[in-house]
Parts: C-alpha cells; structure tokens; sequence
C-alpha cells in the first residue's frame, strides 16, 4: 500500500526510517489499521471488542522484529488503543512501536497507547518506543502511554523509550511485576521545550527472588517546560534494583524528581542515584574554543547525553 | 533543685550526660517546667498563652550552649510544647535539646515538640536533639517533632537529630527555608525495632543564590518495624543540595525512601543518593573470625554506621 508524504515523514522518525510492509507489522492510521503483515512466527490479530491488536510471538520466534508504528494527522482526534503481546516461553522478540503526530490544525491530537506484555518464561524482549510530535499547528500533541509487563521466570525485557520532541504533554505510566530471575532494563530518554509538560510514572514490583531492574532515566528540560519523574521500586523478595535519574535544566525549565525505593524483604537491595543541573561549563567552553556558536555547542552536549 | 534517679538516668541518655543546672537551661518534666537558668547573653521567658518557651540569643553570644531538655514519666500523658528561638545576627550557639519517654504503665506517653529557629544574618548555629523510649510498661512512647527553621543570609544551621531506640512511633516534620549564601547541614540518626513505626518528611526550600545544603541520613531498621522518609529539596535560586539516605534492613523490617529533588531554576544543582540493603556480609565474616559471635558483630557494625 502507497503511504502518503506526510505519514513516511512520520514513520522514518518515530520508526527509525526503517519500516516496510514485510514480515510481521501494523501500522495504524488516525485511529484505525491501515496495513498489517503476518510471520510465520508472529500473528498480528486486531481485538474485535475495542481497538486494538492480539499480538501472538510464539516460541521458535528468534531475533525477529515486529513493527507497529502509529501515526495520527488528524486535528481533533483523540485515538485510545489497546495493544496486547503474549510472548511465549524461550521466545527472542524486537517489537518496535512510536507514535508520531502530524498537528496542522487548531484542536488537539491525542493518542493513548495502552499495551501490555505477558512475557513467557526465558524469553528475550527488546521493545522500542519513540514519540514525536510536529506539524504548525496551534492545537496539542498529545500522547499518554501506559505500559504493563508481566515479567515470568527468568525472562528478560528491554524497555527502551524515547520521546524526542514535539510532544505538547505527556503523561506515562509504567508497571511492571516480576517473578524469580526476571531481568529488567529500562533506558527512558526525554526532551522537552517550550511549554511543554511531560510527566512519568513507573512501578515496578520485584516479587522473585533473584530478579534484578537497571533503570536508567536521562532527560533535558529547555523553554518553559516542566518534567517530573517518579519512578519506583519496590523489593518484595531477595533482589537487586538500581534507578539513576539525570537531567540537565536550561532556560526557565523546571524539573522534578521523585524516586521512591522500598524494601521490603532482607536481602532487597535497592539503590537510587538522581542528578538535576545545568549544562556543563567546562564541554561548553571547550566546544566554543573548537569554534562553535554557544547554541551549537548546547545541542551537541544535550543530544550526546540523550543519545 | 534535686532531680529523680529515673530522670537522671534518662537525661544521662539525651543530653550526653553533660545536662548541668548551670549558664541557659530549661528541664521540662511531665508537661512543666521543672527548673531553668538564663545567662548573660541567652534569655529564656515562659510562653504566657501556650505550653512553651521563647529563647533569644543575642549576637554576642559566641560558642555557648543552652540545654532544653524534655523527660516524660507520667504513663498517659500528652505533652504539646511550643519552644521559639530568636538568634541575632551573628550569634553563635549550640543548642542541646532531646527527649526521652520512661514509660512504666500501660497508657501511651506521648511529647510533640514544636520548634521554630529564627537564625539571624551571619549566625552560626548548632541544634542537637535526641530521642529515646524506655521502661517496661506496655503503654507505648510516641514522639512527634516539628522542626521550622527560617535560615537569614549567610547564617549556617546544623541540625543533628538521633532516634536511639525505644521510641514506638515516631512522625517527624521539618521545615527549612533559606535565604543568599546560607548554609545548612543536617544529619539524622534513626533506629528503629519490635514493631516500632517512623516518618520523617523534609522540605528544604533554597530560596537565596549561594544557599546550600547538605543532607545526610542513616537508619538501621530492625525486628517487624517499619521506615519512611520523605526529603524534599527545592532549589528556588542558584543554589546546591546533596542528599543522602542510606539504610540497612534487618529481619522482618521494611524501609521506604521517597526523595523529591526540584530545581526550579537554571543554576540549582541537586543531586540525590539513597541506598537499602542488608548488613555488609564481607564485615560480618571478618569480625567473627575476629572471635564474635552473629549478635556481637551485627552490633557493632550497626553502632559504626549509626555513628
């Protein structure tokens, strides 16, 4: 199927400019699918009570990529949609999903993506998530995710999210429960300016002994725009968690950070690390010595560090 | 004036056995006072419409100490005091207060110490405060502190604040506000164990470029007690925080670690540290190969960090 301009505009950001109607995939379209693909490994089923799609990876799937980009142009839309993996014992999975709205017009885009992952024993999930907003309009991009994960023994998940820039206001809420031997890694990157609001929950609850979550937070708040983070750990067995929040504020910006660690059992180890500051000086002064406009020098900076 | 052998022995604990009825003092006893003293430079006046006294230290007091100390014995009691203290610019003083609970009987004994810190410009002040329970009644011991400090520019405010043992409840509240270049350190001790419950929120508001603070925290949870902490820094200004909050979790215990960390302006720099974890295990081989046994070193140990 022909994609317009405007939409693989879109997708080659929120998407990594890599995706084609092969292989398992769903693109969805101002609130409705508008391709899908199958593997003989994954099969992609839309719901038929709510909007939506029944993601089924099963187990001999190794190292495939699923890709479920949505895209939303339409001013004054609002699309909720309800995303459910069931990823089977062993499997090895890439799920690449985003969403990227295209605002020309005066009323608000809004997309919340709800998604859950039931994730078998052993098996391996990378799953990628960009957010992007554009388009000159005057009405809001608005995107509020919410991510469940149901971790089962000693499988692994990759949580990797990114919102790059363009989004009005974001409102996040990440859960996650894991049994014995469940991996976690979470990599959230966030940017934000002019007026922007963007805020980010996220529980995570160790239930199995031997589970261990890596969290690491890394954000830049530029205008007048304001961040708050609150992500939290709760340690209900014998297991280890590390949070790390670091942010860099300009301009008038406002960040916040509310880690809260909880232990609830013995041998729980839970450790928090989180940083708010300006740029530093001494990069500044040394990629101005290099010949580089002061703005030149900051946008090198921010997007090493949210790189 | 002649003061009881369970007094004594209770003053001993939460005023480092150094309490003299000698220069500034004020004992308060079962919800009176019992005795007190000024001294040249530091003037001590009886509330006339509330339980409590007002302190002023004029600015030419330098490197005195005034001792408030506060003992409850009387099972069945609540005790509300409101204590003020007006310290000129340029003072220098150090502050004994603390609060010990002997409770024998089986009605709860309860003392909530309200206390406000107007610090002068310049001033330098030391406030230590300990808390502490005993006796063999099933009534519980409860303490509530509240703590409001108004730091003026350039003043220095140490707070140095231990909750020993035996204090069954404990909610403690503090407030600081600071104005240009003053600088605040604190450090809080706290032990909890049985069933015994603690709190302790703080709301650290940097209002003055230069202000900084320094934050360090440690506890030692124990038996099926239970631990919150909720410090809250908010650079308003060009301003520094560090906070730090290290806890080790012992048998059925549980500790909870909240920090809010809010920088509200380009040049406020807050960093935050927390960590939960059991008793260092490489420290407890090496001290029973030294001959203790499991008890003795996990004292030790315990009493090291709490230090």
């Amino acid at each position: 199927m022909e994609i317009d301009k405007i939409t693989q505009g879109v997708l080659n950001v929120i998407d990594n400019g890599t995706f084609k109607q092969e292989g398992a995939y769903n693109l969805r379209y101002n609130g409705q699918p508008l391709c899908h693909g199958d593997s003989e490994h994954i099969k992609i089923k839309s719901k038929t009570d709510k909007n939506g799609i029944d993601v089924f990876i099963d187990g001999n799937t190794k190292g495939e990529q699923v890709h479920i980009p949505v895209v939303v142009t339409a001013s004054g839309m609002t699309d909720v949609v309800y995303n459910d993996f069931y990823i089977a014992e062993g499997a090895e999975v890439v799920i690449v999903a985003g969403c990227g709205i295209h605002n020309a017009g005066c009323d608000n885009a809004r997309h919340d993506g709800i998604h859950s992952f039931h994730v078998g024993k052993g098996a391996n999930v990378r799953y990628e998530e960009k957010h992007y907003g554009e388009g000159d309009g005057t009405g809001e991009r608005i995107l509020n995710p919410v991510t469940k994960i149901y971790m089962d023994e000693n499988s692994v998940f990759t949580l990797d999210t990114a919102q790059i820039k363009g989004v009005d206001s974001s409102i996040r809420e990440t859960e996650i429960t894991m049994e014995a031997g469940a991996k976690l890694f979470v990599t959230e990157r966030l940017m934000t300016h002019d007026k922007q609001n963007a805020v980010s929950n996220m529980e995570i609850q160790m239930n199995g002994d031997g589970s261990s979550a890596k969290i690491a937070s890394r954000s830049v708040a530029k205008g007048q725009s304001s961040q708050t983070f609150h992500p939290k750990a709760i340690g209900n067995a014998a297991c280890h968690a590390h949070v790390q929040c670091d942010s860099i504020i300009m301009d008038k910006a406002e960040v916040c950070s509310i880690p809260e660690i909880n232990a609830r059992h013995i041998d729980a180890s839970i450790i928090h690390e989180a940083a708010i500051g300006r740029i530093n000086n001494e990069q500044l002064i040394k990629l101005r010595t290099l010949g580089m406009t002061e703005e030149e020098a900051e946008a090198v900076i921010v997007d090493a560090f949210l790189d």
